[in-house]
């Protein structure tokens, strides 16, 4: 594992390294952040920031203002980069398929399934490599924007117990009822309706063993809102199955990091009062 | 003039324009944070900020994590791009002269002195758009990065009585000292001496005819600190001067964004409390 950045913030660092990915079979970039308390060598809770269509590990650290509130948490930040990457992997020219739109699964068509592992990687190897080698507790939450909404909903709801909070940002809530999703996953997983449930935060959400409470904010000027992430998909599964939602539609708002950077101290005290609580 | 830009944040509106500047003969981009105050239509002051080289005017509204202490204090940010730009504008392959590194002055030489008139576009032309198309009074403070840091130093210095304060980050203080001061300024002034000190803060200094106090964070752990910065000559002109200067060098910290995003909060607050006394 190498770092390739290092940057004081706020009393603490930002970092970026490279390592060998098992899951994905290919180098793969990651950012940190560790806080004050974190440098002082004290083991920290950590935040998993999965981000959107055509992002890297880049966009979160140096747009969404993040830094400021996980310092004063005391909060580990972990954004990884959006699918496996390099000439090895395959790809596609449109910017919501391939690299940069990993879509937080498991593909198991070819050519994708030989390194789109996304949601073990996340979900398993990170964590694994993040505890391991940062003074990090076993205490987790995960969050995302976009594709990576999606990508926080369906990995928290696919393993129970694993992370003590969940919440998005304009979140992708049923790619199978959306273009997005339905391109990405019929690629990905064939066509198989079983197999796109078991990726589906709504379709998840109806049989979920844990009622972990979602935090949602979504911007009313967001381009995407009727065609893409359809909030209304959410709530209405949220309330049918008794799952905590708090949903907020913020007037104004786009679907850029400006709309990230203007919440996100909302959504880490969100994270900070589950992951310090006893 | 032309909005090509807007997205709200932190209940105001990051907007970015498009205009033909009469100044430097070619269009020109800028961006201007609107906080909730100057949304509802309530006049407020105005906070300029000044670039680095390669920058254009997206990378402090997206990195900097300003627009949270702008809206907090009611204070509209403007920040310029950094050169004039454009097919017919004179460059070089070099990232430290002709686009992107105009250095704010008013050029003399040829090829230069057709187009780079930064001076008197950031002192004149765009605050006089400002204060007539937004609800800005005129009462402004300038801030600035590295060569944006020299630019702010040299324009407050070079304009008694048209700022209330002034402030900088890792700024170039005496370019006729460093390396890339003296190339960009061959370049664009000649060999004169003279026409040198008139755009160099630690020259200037020395018979200031107004003594703004001076707020400089500097990063210790930045790469150009002792070859192209050296805030020890800002820090020995203000003592024989008796200019007010606090000087704060920053254990551990870069020449990058995460540095300016660490302590904008504070340089805002400095600029809001001379902004907002009567």
């Amino acid at each position: 594992m190498t770092r390739i950045e290092q940057h004081a913030s706020f009393g603490g660092r930002q970092e970026v390294w490279q390592h060998a990915s098992a899951a994905l079979a290919c180098p793969m970039r990651f950012a940190v952040y560790l806080p004050p308390a974190a440098v002082r060598g004290e083991p920290c809770p950590v935040l998993y920031w999965l981000s959107g269509l055509t992002c890297t590990e880049q966009n979160f650290i140096a747009k969404a203002g993040a830094q400021a509130h996980a310092a004063r948490y005391g909060l580990i930040l972990v954004a990884p980069d959006t699918s496996p990457r390099g000439e090895a992997v395959a790809d596609d020219p449109a910017y919501d398929l391939g690299q940069g739109a990993g879509f937080y699964l498991n593909a198991t068509q070819a050519p994708w399934a030989a390194h789109y592992r996304m949601q073990d990687y996340v979900a398993d190897e990170l964590p694994a490599l993040v505890e391991q080698h940062f003074p990090a507790l076993p205490v987790r939450a995960i969050a995302g924007h976009s594709m990576g909404g999606h990508g926080a909903l369906v990995t928290a709801l696919r393993h129970p117990g694993r992370y003590r909070s969940v919440s998005a940002f304009s979140p992708i809530v049923a790619p199978g009822q959306v273009p997005w999703g339905q391109k990405a996953f019929a690629a990905y997983l064939g066509q198989d309706p079983d197999a796109w449930a078991q990726w589906d935060a709504v379709a998840l959400l109806r049989a979920a063993p844990e009622r972990l409470p979602i935090l949602v904010d979504q911007g009313l000027d967001d381009e995407f809102l009727a065609g893409q992430l359809r909030p209304e998909l959410l709530e209405a599964a949220c309330r049918e199955a008794g799952h905590p939602l708090t949903l907020r539609r913020q007037a104004g708002y786009d679907h850029s990091y400006y709309f990230i950077a203007s919440f996100i101290g909302d959504h880490i005290a969100h994270h900070a009062a589950a992951l310090k609580a006893d």
